[in-house]
């Protein structure tokens, strides 16, 4: 039995803004723990599933993130979509791939961005559930014992015990966000399951399932298996209809069974999860980061370095990040989404960026900017190094602060070393590279009439970036 | 008839905080109107009171915030108090320097963060409030005809008109703060008017008063004449009763007569003063600066740069500035200045000072810090340098940005300007001045293991500083 995890790591964490942005989102932070949540997911899977046969569906914008947050997971493993078809299409695709790499393979779906507490019960149950799905031709779902009337979760009712152990059930129903009192009634009737999102099945079990229930999904399906590595595999791929896997095939299948995990889960779905995941203080607020709270309760504050006073807040959530903070009352962390669409809609870059932006060299954060300049701080990862490139409009000033750089300015090539600077001339090649084994920080000073960043003229580059 | 105005501007606004803080307190700040608070306070009345006529009474450590904030001003006529001792000091100190000076003087105190809609109109009370002062010995306060039951205020109760035209009443009762049912009361029975804090009288009557009412300040203001310029003066100022003129002097007397006074006054006094003095939008908020805001109605969002994003927020008000964000409802907005006391008592930076630090040559921001370096935006006003100085533990990177620079370094003496740049080593006495008609701007990279203000060695200063 050939067990993959396909990881699905193409959400937006819209509801996590503004910590969580399209080009940064939920999955690649550590929202909570210490490590990005998609690096704790597939860690939490690696002692049982070994990282050839873990494949990961992400956006292609995230492509750089995806390599510089699981730099282990070989590069012809992760599916970049086009664009965002939603679960079904995602699952498609690596269901098909896997029936030309290995056809008998067993497939766990996992999302990328959830948390549990008890790692070795989740692999036990994971294998259960992976054997299960294997000799019994079955489509497997783990299903969440809930412990409180959750109105943001999907439950999935389940019928009879599908052997004596009562390891695993029929499933009979999805329902969808209940209201609370029906959510009441699921807790005390027993045999209401969340939906964790978490689903098992043969290659073979769910592209059939795909052909009798997705008839134009399978349909197209059965086209782009012969372009995947065409220049039609894109165009196909956007057509897609975009449509959930629970939606589209697992709610009308009649071979799902669910097996309940009790393994201290989480979807860490909106901010209001924190109140679940952190301890909180004597007035009931988890208050994380710089802040000072005066008569406040029941909050969610998350600062980081700034400070962030509150005083008299009942049930607010505040989140603040270095460009942009949100206030909102706790019963409405649902609509965050809302407000992200809104400033989609009116192009502010705060929904799509932080103002340190990643690049597969490292990253940079813009800390001043006016008229005719701007300041960067760069940090530079060991043995990395930027393009070889030069600016048509600006020169820039280099003041290393940390590390060792090696500098090339037109033919020179030099070493210089914290509190050593260098100055860039407008339109002359240069390159900064880390040669050291720590990181690299400099102070890039950049004048000029133009500062943008499509005035870089690329000659070399190890990230093959035009 | 002499008019002096002394300008009462010691407070230190801790209720718009963050705005406000210890050492850029709300009078020197445009909380309202395009310029300071203390500068449409006299700029009101330099029409009417000549500059040489206009005293100030602040704090020592607001000297340079003064001088820099309002140039015009004689510096005999800033009165720095050593510490603040409410208004009943300042008021004395600056009559019995009159006393010497100009014995014959009528004053007219004003506080120095205040805003009136209607000037000339104000102009012509004042006017008639200082005649009425000089010919009849009376102490003349403006009442202001209150529009709301506003609790936030204290009250002047008025008894029967001075004269047959009733543009003056004999006053009867002050009322602090009343309860909301009394302050209805007030506003429907109609000879209550708001105090205003603008008094005027001549400086023979406020003496003579305070020696009626307050003996212990009086004899000790006998005694503080004859010191008025020496050493000892500041240890017998700190010894003062810190009294308000209102409480200690003017609820006492018998000759206190009230002008109504009907010109758009309001005292700004806590952040909730912004719901009268900007137009609401649509949903009743007064958003000012960055922000968006979903389904959020009542609201005082008070942005700067950063975006700050509400959703579903009622009667709440959200301050944002550089390095702190203040959240808290409407009907706390008193509760502010408690905030501010737990900060101090954790004595944290962002209760004194902005990221911005104003200086008598210019100012400086923090951009960037880290182990082993700090940045800084660096601003130089025209005709102003900084002391001659070394460092004993960090170097300096200087690139300029704005503007041109007479850099001094050891011995040599160079101009640079925008994107040049100069390397001062440790222990090297080094220079900045702006030679130029424009403000100057520069990126200073400090590089070295200790990088706090206190490693400045002045070898000679414009400033005389140490």
């Amino acid at each position: 039995m050939n067990v993959y995890a396909v990881i699905l790591a193409g959400g937006r964490g819209k509801r996590f803004w503004p910590v969580s942005r399209l080009k940064s989102p939920k999955q690649f932070l550590p929202i909570v723990g210490n490590s990005p949540m998609i690096r704790q997911t597939i860690e939490r899977i690696t002692p049982i599933i070994p990282w050839n046969r873990i494949l990961a569906v992400t956006g292609r914008i995230l492509k750089e993130k995806m390599i510089s947050t699981v730099p282990e997971l070989p590069i012809q493993n992760i599916f970049l979509e086009p664009i965002g078809k939603n679960t079904a299409p995602a699952v498609a695709w690596t269901s098909i791939w896997l029936q030309q790499h290995d056809p008998g393979a067993v497939i766990a779906i996992l999302p990328s961005d959830h948390i549990i507490g008890d790692v070795p019960g989740f692999q036990n149950v994971l294998i259960s559930a992976a054997e299960l799905a294997w000799k019994e031709n079955l489509i497997v779902t783990l299903g969440i014992r809930p412990d409180r009337p959750e109105t943001g979760y999907g439950y999935i009712q389940c019928g009879s015990a599908l052997d004596a152990a009562g390891m695993a059930y029929y499933g009979a129903r999805f329902i969808e966000k209940p209201p609370l009192e029906q959510a009441e009634a699921f807790v005390r009737e027993g045999n209401y399951y969340w939906n964790s999102g978490i689903f098992l099945f043969s290659r073979k079990t769910i592209l059939e399932a795909m052909a009798r229930h997705l008839p134009e999904l399978d349909g197209r399906l059965n086209a782009l298996q012969n372009e995947l590595a065409s220049p039609q595999f894109e165009a196909m791929y956007r057509n897609l209809p975009s449509v959930s896997l629970d939606h589209g095939v697992l709610e009308k299948v009649d071979n799902l069974v669910v097996i309940p995990l009790d393994v201290g889960w989480d979807d860490v779905g909106t901010w209001g999860a924190l109140k679940n995941l952190f301890p909180p203080d004597d007035q009931g607020n988890v208050a994380l980061g710089n802040t000072v709270n005066v008569d406040s309760k029941n909050c969610i504050i998350y600062a980081q370095d700034r400070l962030v006073a509150t005083i008299g807040l009942d049930q607010m959530i505040v989140v603040d990040t270095p460009d942009a903070t949100l206030v909102c009352p706790l019963n409405k962390v649902q609509e965050v989404k809302d407000l992200v669409a809104e400033l989609d809609r009116r192009e502010m870059v705060e929904s799509s960026q932080h103002l340190t932006v990643e690049r597969p060299w490292g990253n940079y954060t813009i800390i001043d900017a006016g008229d005719g300049y701007k300041v960067k701080e760069v940090v530079v990862h060991p043995g990395k190094r930027l393009s070889l490139q030069y600016h048509n409009q600006r020169a820039e000033h280099w003041v290393v602060v940390q590390g060792e750089a090696l500098v090339t300015i037109g033919q020179e090539i030099s070493k210089i070393t914290a509190n050593e600077s260098v100055y860039i001339p407008v339109k002359t090649p240069h390159r900064l590279e880390n040669p050291g084994p720590a990181p690299l920080k400099i102070i890039e000073v950049q004048t000029g009439p133009y500062l943008e960043e499509d005035d870089i003229v690329r000659l070399n580059d190890d990230f093959w970036r035009g």
